[in-house]
């Protein structure tokens, strides 16, 4: 992900063009069927591996800093997850900021998942999930359905989440040697992006790291330990467990942020970690 | 557990008694061989599943708050926990406060540690943990192999365990109201007798949560949300991802201290933790 550690700036579109290419160019999962999708003016994609159980879904949100990313960046992500869990999965071109800064991408997710609930998926029957500002975008979604008295998911699944737009946690300084993608500065800039003219990094459905959470489905939470975003996951873990949920957290040593994304190169700790990833959400829908 | 929460004082021979008679009492998985065992004068017993891969084992510290609990109280758990992991179990009767305070339990640990790579198992072919003070005492033993230069096991497993004898975490007040089974002054009694004359609680031998983590194995961590304890797991599975390791948290909803240990009260969650962590246990000595 070069783009969080540009060296020299360039224009976010050129940017999003690099990841895009880049990701969009890594090998999907067998036998997935991909059908684009409007929902709601959302557009995304519903993608079905062969012999998936069609009556339960996953709904991802990709990452990207809330500024770049991509249903097509990430169809080899999702794919291979919804092969993993034996799901549908449904991946979305949420609105990005500058150009649309919060909660537009928020109100995306709240769409799309109403659509996937018109869809005839049950809530019970879904998981939903997401990775970096994904893994943000997920918790908001879950805080926002809680609050419109929406039905919840039966789980959600955090890769690497940003969770605190506030960047306090001690990671970002304690793993900044170690971590080799995202630096401080490229966050500033992203979180700049995304509170746009009005928003605060200290509003819950911003930093889901500071939100009440009682109530929330059970968690799957999987982060590096060479990542800046580690705290991220063992506070928002914390809290959690505080509020009473269930959540397993799983720290990979040595691992990258969001290291499933590099399947190639971690030809053994990617797809374990999309395995793990698939059974868990397996096991959530399994009733 | 209800030592833990004794209404009137009784001498702690007669708490022993009342957990052994209980404990005690619960079904032995079945097909293993119990064998008497002393380790360097450390009593206890070697637990032998039938069909268990006889070059792989598991050590294991028995809780009861640095004062009570027994390889008798704890066999029931403990030969399920074998026969889950598919291995050889070590269950000990360390030296119990206030007779014999810290370090008299740590120093029996590494004992039986030395002994049983003594039997011929190779490090790397052992997992050792335990419960509540018994996690305790598997962390310390963990950091005092380290300090004196032993090969370090595959893994460490801690079940609810205590961390922090400064019982400084959050959940000693947030999650009282919902802890049905210990109370902060049946701690402060185990703290004391534990102590003894001369060590502290601030002590990282005594109060892990303290202690500098690097180095140490993979570490798996089950705990309930309805326990004191809570904050000793979330606040050391934090410390461990800081200090690079690989860490699994399972927080388990609703479930109460040491809930496996109350698998026939309990008979869906209480073999389904002890299945999670044989499997997580045989995972590490997979190699």
């Amino acid at each position: 992900m070069t783009a969080f550690r540009a060296a020299e700036p360039v224009s976010v579109e050129e940017e999003r063009a690099q990841f895009d290419a880049f990701h969009g160019a890594m090998p999907l999962a067998e036998d997935c069927v991909i059908e684009p999708i409007v929902a709601d003016g959302v557009r995304g994609e519903r993608i079905t591996p062969h012999g998936a159980d069609t009556s339960r879904a996953l709904l991802y949100h990709h990452g990207g800093g809330h500024i770049f990313g991509s249903a097509l960046s990430h169809r080899h992500l999702v794919s291979r997850l919804a092969v993993a869990a034996g799901v549908v999965a449904f991946n979305m071109d949420y609105r990005l900021a500058p150009e649309h800064p919060y909660p537009a991408g928020l109100d995306d997710a709240v769409a799309t998942y109403r659509y996937v609930l018109g869809q005839g998926f049950a809530a019970d029957q879904l998981v939903v999930g997401g990775e970096s500002a994904g893994g943000n975008l997920t918790v908001a979604l879950l805080l926002k359905l809680r609050e419109l008295g929406l039905p919840l998911p039966a789980g959600a699944y955090l890769l690497s989440p940003w969770l605190d737009l506030t960047l306090a946690g001690e990671s970002y300084e304690a793993r900044a040697p170690h971590d080799p993608m995202i630096t401080r500065a490229a966050l500033d800039r992203c979180v700049t992006a995304y509170l746009g003219d009005g928003a605060s990094a200290d509003d819950p459905l911003v930093s889901p790291v500071k939100a009440d959470l009682a109530g929330l489905p059970p968690l799957l939470i999987q982060v590096g330990t060479d990542e800046l975003f580690l705290s991220d996951s063992t506070a928002f873990a914390e809290r959690a467990a505080l509020a009473g949920l269930d959540v397993e957290l799983h720290v990979w040593a040595e691992m990258v942020h969001a290291w499933p994304l590099f399947h190639l190169a971690l030809p053994t700790s990617g797809p374990a970690a999309i395995a793990e990833a698939g059974a868990w959400i397996a096991r959530r829908l399994a009733h």
